[in-house]
């Protein structure tokens, strides 16, 4: 069976969570694109940042919106290997991203499809596109590699 | 009557909702406390600083986590004017604050009483004990004037 290539952005952002694993911290990276163009990438770092919000999501969304000048990232996408927690999926609103895609489903952490369904919220002010499943297998892998590794 | 005295954290928070006033930001303010020290304190502000994250609670969070170095907030309470949104709600889980205090609720935003309800899934790893309506009518009131005048 021959499998469904990986887009490029989530190429890069599986290359920021093994970033991640090289700094000891939970694999998980995002990029933000803006058309063609990677705007801002980050991992996963708040032991590193000492910033308990230093997720991967919310350091790209930083990156991108002061990269950009502006606080709303409306013509970008973010791309992360793992579905958002609320923080996350709570920042991805406010910056009125406009696609939202993400590789491996959370069970223990997710807000997006399970949990707190933050973007299904009455609260929500702004909900994404959201497609997921994008390099969730090898997302998935990376984590389960981390976690092996440290029982 | 005689209307209980606002503890001075929230006084302090309310200080810098008005402060965000002055730079045209929604009034939004918060501290957080080390028993009796205030180890941070900020106000709401991503248009100020191009950055979407920038909420009073996230900024005070990362300025705290930044001051102590170290990415756990366990032995620090958060005072904000506002109840938190989704995001911010999720950052003090993350942050392992240990107590929460805020002002007035918020219908259209807060995610503690209503909407994603963050610390009520069981996503959700570590929940602060929650104290509300403290100083709710100082904070409602800043926040009425604010969008009164933008209307």
């Amino acid at each position: 069976m021959t499998r469904w290539p990986i887009p490029r952005p989530m190429q890069e952002a599986l290359a920021q969570a093994r970033l991640a694993v090289e700094s000891g911290e939970v694999p998980v990276g995002a990029v933000i694109m803006r058309g063609e163009d990677i705007v801002a990438a980050a991992h996963n770092a708040p032991r590193e940042d000492h910033d308990p919000t230093a997720h991967a999501e919310i350091s790209a969304i930083r990156a991108a919106a002061k990269a950009l000048g502006r606080e709303r990232l409306d013509d970008c996408e973010l791309w992360v290997t793992l579905e958002p927690c609320a923080m996350c999926a709570g920042a991805i609103s406010h910056a009125r991203v406009a696609r939202l895609y993400y590789g491996a489903s959370d069970p223990k952490g997710g807000a997006v499809e399970q949990g707190a369904r933050v973007f299904e919220q009455p609260q929500c002010l702004h909900r994404p596109e959201v497609y997921s499943g994008i390099g969730a297998e090898e997302s998935a892998e990376l984590l389960r590699g981390f976690f092996r590794e440290r029982r």
